[in-house]
């Protein structure tokens, strides 16, 4: 009847940190069976996760934050504690091409990614008819210059209604606003087609190709208003040669891509990855 | 004036030992900068490693020694600590192919692997000369047939003599005698030119050759008494294509062999290593 | 109006074969566009390929023929002439596991792979699904040690009736007759699901996980009566270390298992593959 | 008796190239053992690089020249034929980092690098000792603002001199000018210690450490007067995480350095490298 948790910590770090946080864990019958912390040794910032285990049926969450805090004050710790199995609630956001979409949705159906897809969003029609197949509410939202505006409002309105804990950007070729990029920071994972941060923007295969890489890469990062330049998550390489056309290079571009994408959403699902300023801390 | 340590811990898995030693340890004014800690599923072993800094000057691993066993004796503990700093003696096993002791004696040379090179020892004479370039004492010790036993006695006194910590089998193309791997379990570390179990035992690349694999590999493992069977501790692979005669296999996988074994050994001196029955454990 | 076509030409290897060869090509208005080819140093065979470009409306490949034949009739030629764009027929075998089923699909859907998928003939029912959302016949034939017989009797009449050019092991759980294994040698590709030689047979995964290797590997092979030992196509890789559980290996193994089979199967839709006695030449 | 050659052509691209190419070696007595060539889809220039075998002795090549010009006339050939075993003359050009330089005399000296390191030239002392443990000419070229122009003089008559073939910059951390990287282009390969087109300039792991890139590369191209702008011919890459110090990357980076130098090398002795534009072709 025990259950497991997630506990995430983040604080300016300082000697005795770790044994100071496990120790209060053992007094309210938390005890760890897995856990990885570092140190940014540049801007002296403290990164932990544990996933611990509470012999005692239900914790009541409240009850131990008090203590926690309580113990822990000279910590100043930010900090979050949730039900390991909790699965997010994420809308998955795609434009023309499919094939992460496809991906991620056959790893949702196999067990491997274990959230809710509550919506998929579009500004597109082309892919309703794998949200149907998967039973899948399906939005379609174009968008133009002139009604970007009303399109976000909409694209909101899901979101709240939904309880959306995150988006993910399969491929979607529209670029969010500013407010939304920073209303949902650490909160939206995009997939860029390329090796950030080479070949930044539009047609990045082309880009590869004229000039004449000879390892093709992929990126997965969360968005921020500063367009492709967010914190890194994941990156995947291919090795390619001189006779790959930009078709062939955007073809193995798609596999990386989608596996890359998939690896991101499973550290954030699984509560794995910081936001350390322009980078991510990753315990994996 | 602080010092910094590593601290190794072995033990049955239950809960609260991370509070337990990290508590300990805080009383002992041994601060935890970096640690990792593993618990397998399977045997119920747990593994931990620690980087400590004593705050106070030197400690005295003795002192501490006799409190930490007596406030964690619960935990049925086998555990050692060292300097950080410490450089392990190491003598380095080679026969005709120099290509790894190269390698290792360039990343000796530059800092990258922090250990003394004690002695380098060969069945052949061939690389005397590298020895004699980086004023290492070397011993020629043929070995044949008939003197085994005897080339066996010699090497032994050396190590002993020089106080060695652990061998490294460089491409060193001779068995070591049953007794020789039980009494230095743990402390021998080889590459085998192949991806194991694939292609045990004598010629691997030409066993690859052979079969027509696509990809080449090499693996560092510790030697067990059952060969090319001991725990493994590293592997690199590579891509290969038909057009790859044995020679060129060769060619590639001496990159392989020199990389991962310098790994390896990387690994083995900052004391990231645990055997776990037929496995490792590594915390890198 | 021009057309293109591959040529595959296999024959004991001399000087002069490419000159003969193209120089005879020309002569009937056949241009080499990209050629590759490979002369085995063990066994003195020659091995090309050629996409060529037929510069007046349609072949007539019987005229032709007889025209290659004779004019190369001293170099002992195996070969064979086709459309480059035909798509060949071929029939998905799949049992419990589906993810390779559903990348080959997608694949197919979107243009990467270009074959036609004639029918999807499982031992379960769990796929039935996917075959009708993609409109593909689907046959149910449920293997026992009594029907073994009777059940391959149905295979080969579906794959008649079909006109199948090639099968395709999909994780397909259950072993081939020898004579099926003979009759459409070169015909049939399997993955397996470990990095051959290592680990052949059932559940390598627990295998690898058991023996504690540091990077995991899939397998795609023409399928020979020697269980796991038929020509190796292509190999991927992916770096795991000891925290990884059986079930993790077997999801990280999936995507290696989904990438090597699309790749393998890909090469030999476009006729890149030459069986080589046990191995493969595959010009790329 | 017989003698191998590398032929090399590059022209415009058109219909039966090959074809006359191979039978216009074959009358010489010239007869293809390994060939490999591709067109280029968007300029239309074709590339071909030969190994020949002449079962005659020894070729006239002046002779040979006449004949082959005379009958290939039409396809405008660039071209050039080499002894197959020929060994370039080789300076190799070192600041303060040594591990390429060692790298590359290691692989010199067991032969898997077939050239003849002519000298070893440094604006740096530091490696003198490596220069005379090999006996090859070490040249102190030391640069400062001032005598740029009187070092280029110095090192031209060096390179002069010795008849030197192409240049190795191996972590030469001076920047030659524009009329020597004119008067050289595609003889000098240079080592980057990024994955370009990603971080340019200088301190490029530290840039990377800062960008928090989860994959560290190396890039090996061509010097053009466009700094670390010119044609790739090869890149490496290593995955790495948050807890990896500039000074980690720096160490993993030489390993990637040392081996993406080594191989750009072989692939220029080995003449396969063609410049295509701002790109590369290779046969390997």
């Amino acid at each position: 009847m025990s259950k497991e948790y997630i506990l995430r910590v983040q604080c300016p770090d300082r000697y005795g940190i770790v044994a100071k946080v496990s120790s209060t864990l053992n007094k309210s019958n938390l005890f760890i069976l897995d856990s990885a912390h570092y140190g940014d040794p540049e801007n002296k910032t403290f990164f932990m996760r544990a996933k611990l285990i509470y012999s005692k049926n239900i914790l009541n969450t409240e009850k131990f934050g008090k203590f926690f805090e309580r113990e822990c004050k000279s910590l100043k710790l930010e900090w979050s504690i949730k039900e390991a199995d909790y699965r997010p609630n994420t809308a998955i956001f795609v434009s023309k091409y499919g094939h992460c979409l496809q991906d991620l949705m056959y790893r949702v159906d196999s067990g491997i990614l274990p959230m809710n897809v509550s919506c998929i969003i579009s500004n597109h029609k082309d892919h309703e008819k794998i949200a149907k197949w998967h039973d899948i509410p399906f939005f379609h939202i174009p968008i133009n210059k002139k009604n970007k505006e009303k399109s976000e409002i909409a694209t909101r309105q899901i979101l709240k209604d939904l309880n959306i804990d995150f988006l993910i950007l399969a491929r979607y070729m529209q670029i969010l606003s500013d407010k939304m990029c920073k209303d949902f920071y650490g909160r939206i994972i995009n997939i860029h087609h390329s090796f950030l941060p080479s070949f930044k923007g539009a047609k990045p295969y082309h880009q590869a190709y004229k000039k004449g890489v000879k390892i093709l890469g992929a990126t997965a990062h969360y968005v921020s208003s500063d367009l492709d330049e967010g914190p890194i998550i994941d990156q995947s390489v291919e090795r390619v040669d001189h006779a790959k056309t930009p078709r062939d290079l955007e073809l193995i571009g798609r596999d990386l891509e989608s596996i890359t994408l998939a690896r991101a959403v499973k550290y954030h699902i699984e509560r794995r990855i910081f936001i350390n300023n322009s980078k991510t801390v990753i315990f994996n």
